[in-house]
């Protein structure tokens, strides 16, 4: 038996999530094909966080359990070798076999990228938001979010979870040129719950949702649900940032997964 | 009759070239599609610079010329709305009728990407070459292509040029991060010239060919023109990044198009 820990970057586009599902095309299930191509199989890959559709990361984690025995860099290269090009095993590293992905983090990073301007460059990895958005509204706003609130309104199919409540220890929001970039952290995330609540923030940066609403929605669980449904930002801006495990560094600097060039070079003429 | 000039940003992946051809998609024809729907039907099109299939630019320039008059922001947005997501017109403005995007531009700047680590997030926008570089080595090779040289061993095709001299202003080679720069400006480029140049660079890098070996290609025109073809950089990490025309400012800093971003944030660990 041995247990690897990979760290792995992907763009979500071409896949259906994270998850392996039947009849769709996933990223751990393009793992599992390469690693069981690079001699591994029969392998069980779990991962940290469960990307929906569409959703990128920036550094996923996953444990591989095994019962082959290999040089973790050699086979980081020959699964690079077999994997599609838009997914990347960053780092791969030999760990104690109770080593798991999911119960072993300690926090999650999630970055979404708002395009405030259109780009031929950036499609795939931002949310173009037409309309001008006041950002220190917005930031404002995002603190509320801080703390232990219960996003049953800000979830997909609250009753199947245990326990609607999550405590969000983090929330930045920052203009770097034609990006607004937000970053979420919290021990987990429900399903849908770091889309909506960007899709809410966008409201309010617009003009449409005030921060007192916001918070208003945030002390009633399951109220306005259909409406902040409707709000969820789409999956392009999304990156799992990073999962953080006990000992670990704290994150860097919110800095663009994917940056957008100024447009306006030519603005001096 | 009123003339325009687009300054255009694309991702070229998808796209047979910037040149109008039958049965395939161009980023022109899309242009010209869009520019119709808005209104300006019939119109003309020209490009300051005929990029190949899959290669992307950060600000191409066109002229449009059309019998319409518009508000030449109120049109930039109207074709905005209609082109596919990968191509955006980052600025249109009136000109005089006598503009001309190819006659009038006095420089051309091309960046490419080489891309020193494999990644999830940037196969469009680089060429990831898998063996060690020597950068140092490549820009001092690089210093001899700047001047006037015969390239007729770097380019598609040269008997159907009138002539094979290029007079190369400047070349510039930096290391950002896992990224290996290299910029080409000249008055105009033949043919493949600069995925060649580059392809003949990077085998600098890698020890197969010499500075010495280079200069020699250089002042022997049609020499090994069929193992310089063999070396052709691939298409995806090439952008065209300005045309500069009479009075306008230099070009700026040297930048990543499409930035790559550091692997290793956990080192620290």
């Amino acid at each position: 038996m041995a247990t690897y820990r990979a760290d792995i970057e992907y763009e979500g586009t071409r896949y259906r999530g994270w998850q392996i599902q039947a009849n769709a095309r996933s990223i751990a299930g393009e793992l599992r094909r390469a690693a069981e191509a690079a001699g591994l199989a029969p392998v069980e890959i779990g991962g940290a966080g469960r990307t929906d559709a569409g959703v990128h990361a920036l550094r996923q984690t996953a444990h591989l359990r095994t019962r082959r025995n290999a040089d973790p860099e050699g086979l980081r290269r020959t699964i690079n070798d077999t994997l599609p090009a838009d997914i990347h095993v960053l780092d791969l590293r030999r760990v104690a076999d109770r080593f798991h992905a999911r119960h072993d983090a300690v926090a999650r990073s999630y970055l979404y990228q708002i395009g405030l301007r259109r780009s031929g460059l950036a499609k795939r990895y931002i949310w173009w938001v037409r309309r001008p958005l006041d950002h220190e509204r917005m930031a404002a706003a995002a603190a509320s979010l801080v703390g232990l609130h219960d996003f049953a309104s800000f979830c997909e199919r609250p009753r199947e979870q245990a326990d609607t409540r999550v405590k969000v220890e983090a929330v930045e929001v920052r203009r770097t040129g034609d990006l607004l970039l937000v970053r979420l952290v919290a021990s987990h995330f429900l399903w849908k719950m770091v889309r909506r609540s960007i899709g809410a923030l966008v409201r309010v940066g617009t003009g449409e949702l005030s921060a007192g609403r916001l918070r208003e929605l945030l002390d009633n669980p399951g109220a306005d649900a259909a409406r902040i449904a409707e709000w969820t930002a789409p999956p392009s801006g999304l990156f799992l940032e990073r999962v953080v495990y006990p000992g670990e560094p704290p994150l860097g600097a919110l800095v663009p997964a994917v940056p957008l060039r100024p447009a306006r070079v030519l603005d001096a003429c």
